[in-house]
């Protein structure tokens, strides 16, 4: 059913914006995160490393240290450290890097048990208690990203330790499930998705099959977590067998129609689903994941492609409840929306799918990130107001600022590898078709034989420029948010083949094709089913939603008011190397009074300043705010 | 340093507005909660007649039945429902009452320990209990709700069994913490404000000596919390011993300086301090009392007099954190905000007491009642969205409709006596003085000599007409809320003294003031610190803020706009018996497009209707709002 594919890694070589953030990632986050994990970078305890040593020590039954520390899946920071690091060997050859990754791979086989189980926190705590918490242990999702990671450090190196050690744990599962039939299926989606990489990777059939399995058995029996939790006497976090909205067990996959409960288990879950529904030309579970994708898009997402309004359960809660300032918009759940988008668009190439996946990863992805790479959001609000953010009892997940590490450190690794392997999502292609879905820098070779580079300032300026060193068929995304696309090829407009929002072209060898994006700041409006966001409006351009702080806006944005006629231009102030500011006409609100009071403000006419809010909280706490009043 | 204290119960008579309500509790709301407290409403389970029978079973040895149900301080709502049909009673004698009444206060009698102890959870389920659990168990609490219905008992039949009860358990709590000086202090204030009543209905200055000390050791031990629950193998709920905001008690009362945690503990405690501090001349305790008054009227309080803006701890959150749909703004808060308010305003009469106990009352305390009596909110958001509202996790406590009982039942009978005892806070009085505090319809005898009648059909009519059967010194209070005041004596324009938003007169018998109070629907902005309520406005007339509902505007409030400049008048329809609905020209927004769009919607004008909010959800299941975006 795959209209087109994911490209691998060694296919892009990233220039431009993105190529800085790679090399940010590569030189900055990849060392900083490898110092932090082996407890070097004085943040948050990790202990990976360490984990790893303790499990191979009890495996042959030495002194196992001083144990296990951290949380339950925390061997995953490693997998997903070693991921990035994969994509990074592979985009530029680093020695030294390949020989800490391979250093971590011995120690990652050495903690793998002789029946092929990995996983440190059961083989140092109790081995008896393995698989007897399918609910909250994280055994499989674990598994998961350590299959992300062999099969990217196999492509990436050619090396087959890792991808062994995965192949070998995969057989100990599919085993348990498949071949013994033992019920249950994981508490943390992730190996679904995960395993059809270790398929592409290894081309063993029994990855497919066993991802097949546990969506095909997930929520079939909605009370195996339940029946699970009578026949145990341990708990990691008391979590409630019976919230199925939380665990998307509620029914078959087949049949969910509302994305639910844990933000990142669900599009996790549903990038699997989408990736099989491609890969098994099932319609059944493509439909599925159509009405989950537009229950996400249609209803339950921020407009910074940020997904999960709540923090309970970080978690979907209801339609249309958007709170901005309360949001949890967990960094991880944009990278795994950014998954999902990719793999819907594998199936039907249409621009929705990029539209949201750009949305995604230029807003919520990149915020999760500080601009110098050492400090990370775990959690993304609209809206940020010091004295209430991170204070307040119902705004204590909503931080100010970035702290350097967490206790649950899933984020940070998410960030890195999403940046390191942008070039599997902003291009893609079919047997004779190269596609371009983002607009990202750099240099693109295609199975199809088509070279393309592309040139552009994007996301800060609207002019793309594909450059085809070999031609042949390309097909060319034009987003849902420009309203007025001018498209060149060799300096003359043309008019190409569109079809669901992509423009189909052949290229010859050295062919010009120019793209002139609507580079108009844009107000945008939110459905009058959102009680957060009425009377409210906030400024976008090109993929990017704008945010007003405080430090540029002196110090108070809650007194700003947007007209109803925008009028906002790029800066010469760069907030940040390279990235300019708008100046947006506005007014400002100057209400005199107590709490509450008679007098009508009076609203002065002033210009404001607004920043991408993927720089927001890098200079200090300061007030911010993405949606604003409007005064008509 | 009291300048003017509460009236007793008996020298006000009530007619008009307020009238209706006391016959709506005593016709109904008392009966039918007695019924509730009997297990014979078909409601949530209450067993609190039944707990005093078992508990009266325990003392003598014999079979204690079914045990003891509901919560800790499940006493508390027998005594304040005896509390209410003693303020009944006193309105309107009514010998089937009382009879009900001297029977349950006979159960009450009967399960008090020889040694006075009295609460059945303790009684029933261990004895050895008693007093370990400060921090939980609710026992000062329980007794502090019977001093008060002691205390209303005696002085609406003059019967003593009661009060002699109460005086007993007193004695019992002196001995132990005075006597004995047996660290600790409240977990739950309220002992302290009944202390206060039991010792004026009695006369025992014990009773004065016990509150003050409560009031002076609360905080001085910061830890006391802690080291009881190191001492102790049991809980109620697991609270935490060291959230001293949530206790009130992270430093003495008097260096307190905002106004933290469960926000009816924490009126209940400033209560009892404002009256202390007037009772006894303690200016530092006044001072106190006047930054946490401050603390939540000029920074923590809804437009509602709703208090407590998180359902974490029910409680106050930080400063200007006024979420209107997850509001918690609990009925019992804004009770106890009344009794604050008439505390503070017995020490100094000042307009500013009398206009947050008038707006507590009219809004919030009345809200928690439906308009027959029979169903109750405990939580009072300013905001209701069907789907939302009660079924996001951040919103579940935001019901949209009143159930008829709760399982946690404080709040329905905490509206019944203070609608009952309204006169208490209406008037008062000096040694040469007639106070009138709020403009209550109905008949005053004050110790001064003077008589007055007033009548008028506020709160939906701004005409207040005071004459007096007998003459002498009477002030009258000029709410902050009325710009433009017309006092006239005998039809004569008069320009008395004013001070502190009181009129000073002095009356010949057979006199008549009238006040033309400003009757103008007015627009209420809010602090431009408020992050919730940028770029919106409310209405208000009188005393009364309005709320738009669904119901009355074609099913949908959030598309509605207010106009900067406000057009609204009284209409003729009514939406319940003699409450009239406004019209408010008002705009539509008609945006189109899905979750996010681009075209910027458009307005049409449109006449929207406004309820009191009292009034709301009394029509079944429907969108909700007070405070609307403005429009330029």
């Amino acid at each position: 059913m795959k209209a087109q594919r994911q490209l691998s890694i060694r296919q892009y070589k990233a220039s431009g914006f993105i190529g800085e953030q790679q090399e940010l990632v590569r030189t900055t986050v990849i060392p900083y995160q490898y110092d932090v994990l082996r407890d070097r970078a004085g943040t948050e305890k990790s202990h990976v490393f360490d984990n790893f040593k303790n499990a191979a020590a009890a495996l042959s039954g030495e002194d196992t240290g001083d144990g296990f520390y951290g949380m339950v899946f925390q061997d995953s920071d490693a997998a997903k450290w070693l991921e990035a690091a994969a994509f990074s060997i592979a985009v530029k050859p680093d020695r030294e890097l390949e020989k800490e990754a391979d250093e971590l791979i011995s120690l990652i086989a050495a903690a793998q048990d002789r029946d092929g189980y990995i996983n440190t926190y059961f083989t140092i705590k109790d081995r008896d208690k393995r698989w007897t918490n399918l609910l909250e242990g994280h055994e499989m999702y674990c598994s998961g990203h350590l299959f992300e990671a062999g099969a990217a450090y196999y492509e990436a190196t050619g090396k087959r330790e890792l991808l062994d050690v995965c192949l070998k744990n995969a057989e100990h599962i599919y085993d348990r499930f498949v071949t013994q039939g033992k019920a249950g299926y994981p508490g943390h989606p992730e190996i679904e998705l995960a395993l059809l990489k270790l398929y592409r990777a290894s081309g063993d059939e029994r990855c497919l099959e066993l991802a097949k399995h546990f969506i095909d058995v997930r929520g079939v029996d909605k009370d195996f977590y339940k029946k699970e939790k009578q026949a145990r006497d341990w708990t990691v976090w008391g979590n409630n067998a019976d919230d199925h909205d939380y665990q998307q067990n509620g029914s078959p996959v087949r049949l969910q129609k509302d994305a639910t409960g844990h933000a990142v288990r669900a599009v996790y879950l549903y990038t699997g689903m989408a990736d099989m529904a491609g890969e098994s030309d099932d319609e059944e579970l493509y439909n599925a994941c159509r009405k989950l994708w537009e229950s996400i898009t249609e209803r339950r997402m921020y407009v910074t492609g940020g997904i999960g309004s709540t923090v309970h359960g970080e978690a979907f809660s209801v339609d249309y409840d958007l709170p901005s300032d309360t949001a949890y918009a967990e960094t991880c759940a944009s990278c795994g929306l950014m998954f999902f988008a990719s793999r819907m668009l594998e199936i039907k190439p249409s621009a929705e799918y990029a539209d949201v996946m750009e949305q995604a990863f230029y807003n919520t992805v990149l915020a999760g990130m500080a601009r110098d790479g050492k400090s990370f959001f775990y959690v993304n609000p609209l809206e940020c107001i010091p004295g209430i953010s991170g204070v307040s009892p119902t705004h204590r997940h909503d931080l100010t600022q970035r702290p350097g590490w967490y206790a649950c450190a899933c984020c940070p690794p998410n960030v890195a590898r999403t940046i390191m392997s942008l070039g599997q999502y902003a291009y893609g292609e079919s047997d004779d078709t190269a596609f371009c879905h983002m607009y990202a820098a750099g240099e693109t070779s295609f199975k199809n034989g088509v070279q393309l580079v592309c040139e552009t300032a994007y996301p800060f300026d609207m002019n793309v420029t594909y450059r085809s060193k070999k031609g042949g068929k390309t097909a060319v995304r034009l987003p849902g948010w420009s309203e007025n696309t001018v498209i060149t090829l060799n300096g003359k407009e043309i008019e190409p083949e569109i079809k669901n929002g992509y423009a189909y072209l052949t290229l010859a060898d050295n062919d010009e094709v120019k793209l002139k994006l609507d580079d108009k700041p844009r107000m945008i409006f939110a459905s009058g089913r959102v009680p957060e966001l009425t009377g409210k409006a906030c400024i976008c351009r090109g993929p990017l939603v704008y945010c007003f702080e405080g430090v540029d806006n002196d110090g108070d944005v809650l007194s700003l008011r947007l007209k109803s006629e925008l009028k906002a231009e790029l800066t010469k102030v760069q907030v940040f190397d390279d990235i300019p500011a708008l100046s947006v006409e506005a007014l400002r609100s100057q209400g005199k009074g107590s709490l509450y009071f008679r007098e009508r403000p009076k609203l002065t006419e002033m210009t404001a300043k607004a920043i991408p809010y993927f720089c927001c909280a890098n200079r200090g706490e300061t007030q911010m705010r993405i949606w604003l009043p409007i005064v008509y």
